[in-house]
């Protein structure tokens, strides 16, 4: 999406070759690019949330295996930059199967060709998170699209970043978005600050503002009283997985959301790519585990101070003890329906198997 | 109550009769005690938030009348002090109705005896304030109790800050958490962080880590994750203003948890001095307007960085636009009681006009 009127995407190739990417780490606060040159550049990118995203992280590692295989294509190389890169995030499913899609597809060339089929695979890992975006987006326009035709303006609120620098373009929860901005209907976000870690203030807000979409910014405990007062039209939210059942586990607030979204009335749905969707777990209540984090994401806050240096300031008395669990589990009851790249689900068994008869047959017993 | 094991109130006379407070303003990270000395001194300390919470800023409005009867006790200084002491925050019932108050019993005497009785009133203020929460103390302690006869340790949620320091002492929701420990009652409070001004990272840990309390701070979006695994057993918040309908006004985010609550089977229970009940007011959504504050308490956050100093740090891009209501409307219907100085009642017009007959009825037409 655009920067400032100019066309970005969080990763990509210039016509050197060299690979380069948005270091996230510094937003919204500054638009650092830099250039990932070798395995360990990868490694550190990953590993130090310089990129973040399920999506991106993927194509990210198979950028890094390829350029490993233009230096040294032979089959140790391929052997140790998988592991490499694999222990950078060891459970971003999307790494270990970004990787595992490389190894196979370049183990049996011969070396000499690896460098290029490295390439062109990374770049068709790349494009296809692109399409399965472009096509979640062109869903949810529909659903704006019926809400605009009733009432005029729209209001989405959203919770956290899902936006286009989680992936390679348009994001998840944000495509929808930016198909019904490009298809000239009028719209306003509220971006949730998404605490601890403040991914909607830090990106949601960075890369709407950087596109030019309409939106303010709100406190994560404001959505539900603009709910009650009929300022929101619609939730649309993406999820870091998805159960058989429907159950969605995504950034710890969610599931506030969408109680406030039942009880006035709103609709709620989630924005998801099919790869998110884990088939083996049914009830995302009691199956999964849910991450706890560090006590100092909730104690302190980085921010730019009033001289330009990024600094983390302490907001709780020296040694408060925290719970800082990462995610919460939306049940599927809650969410009116599932926009994924083949089209809009239900957000239950039947819904899901009916949309994915390939995928979800074989693995439920 | 005790800031590491020597007992405080927010507001105190000296033996040599110096009037004192806590300067709220540095808290969570110093514990500074200023005297106000003057009314000029006292209108700044309401003016500039050093105190806060409406029945504490009653009760330094009373003080400020009294320092000023001692110093010119004149008709001309009592009508002067009143629109000084007033025009510091203009909207607040308890400031309005203390200056009332202290005019109404030092008009009629004469300038002579004016100190003296002005000083017995503010502390006679100043006391009722500490009864009516030790009172709401006492009726919440039950509800603990019964709980922990059930299960043994109880873990209370609560939402901003309606602790000591808001009050004289002892505090509203937290009243019945201090009567329960000091009954012996094994409990654990998870304290809501409740941005955009951190009252719960600021003040609520403050005061509960001073006294000695068992708790967690955590964000405000952690609070239904925490509900849905039954690791909360009670909600109390306390409230800005409640209609005769039951309806609450409290921070912004109580009605979120309120919802999780109902959701998940947790009582909510909401702790009031009946000087907060609008009697005038039915319909909280309809009939109470928000205030909406500025855009910079949610684009900015203060704290303190590793050199110690306080500071304020920019979590958004440049330019974002926010929106900031403070508060929300909790509908009776969610919450399972009021726990007022008189006893625990329903949040419906039945309950309080039971529990208030000889307030509630002259009132509703």
């Amino acid at each position: 999406m655009k920067i400032d009127g100019i066309p970005y995407r969080s990763i990509w190739r210039e016509a050197s070759g060299e690979v380069r990417i948005i270091d996230q780490r510094w937003l919204p606060h500054e638009l650092r690019i830099v250039p990932l040159r070798d395995r360990a550049e990868f490694a550190s990118a990953i590993k130090d949330m310089w990129v973040r995203g399920a999506p991106l992280i993927g194509a990210t590692a198979a950028y890094g295996m390829a350029v490993q295989m233009a230096a040294d294509p032979t089959d140790d190389s391929l052997a140790q930059t998988w592991a490499l890169l694999h222990a950078t995030r060891p459970t971003a499913i999307n790494l270990r199967w970004a990787l595992d899609d490389m190894r196979s597809h370049l183990t049996p060339l011969p070396a000499a060709l690896r460098a290029a089929a490295a390439f062109r695979r990374a770049d068709a890992i790349a494009e296809e998170d692109v399409a399965i975006n472009r096509r979640i987006g062109e869903h949810g326009l529909e659903i704006i699209r019926k809400i605009s035709a009733r009432k005029g303006r729209v209001n989405i609120l959203t919770h956290c970043n899902a936006g286009w620098p989680a992936t390679v373009d348009w994001g998840t929860a944000t495509s929808p978005i930016y198909h019904a901005v490009e298809a000239g209907i009028d719209l306003h976000v509220f971006v949730d600050e998404t605490r601890p870690r403040n991914q909607g203030a830090q990106l949601t807000a960075w890369e709407l503002k950087g596109h030019g979409v309409s939106h303010e910014l709100i406190v994560d405990n404001a959505g539900g009283h603009l709910m009650q007062h009929g300022e929101v039209d619609m939730v649309i939210v993406g999820t870091d997985r998805t159960t058989a059942n429907g159950d969605v586990c995504n950034k710890i607030g969610t599931y506030l959301k969408a109680l406030a979204a039942r009880a006035n009335g709103v609709p709620f749905y989630v924005a998801l790519p099919s790869p998110t969707i884990d088939w083996t777990v049914r009830d995302g209540l009691s199956e999964i585990p849910i991450e706890e984090r560090s006590a100092r994401e909730v104690t302190h806050v980085q921010g730019r101070d009033d001289q330009g240096h990024i600094v983390t300031v302490q907001i709780a008395p020296d040694g408060t003890r925290a719970r800082n669990p990462a995610f919460d589990v939306t049940p599927g009851h809650l969410i009116t329906g599932l926009i994924t790249e083949r089209g809009i689900c239900a957000a239950t068994l039947a819904g899901l198997a009916a949309m994915f008869p390939d995928r979800s047959i074989t693995r439920l017993g």
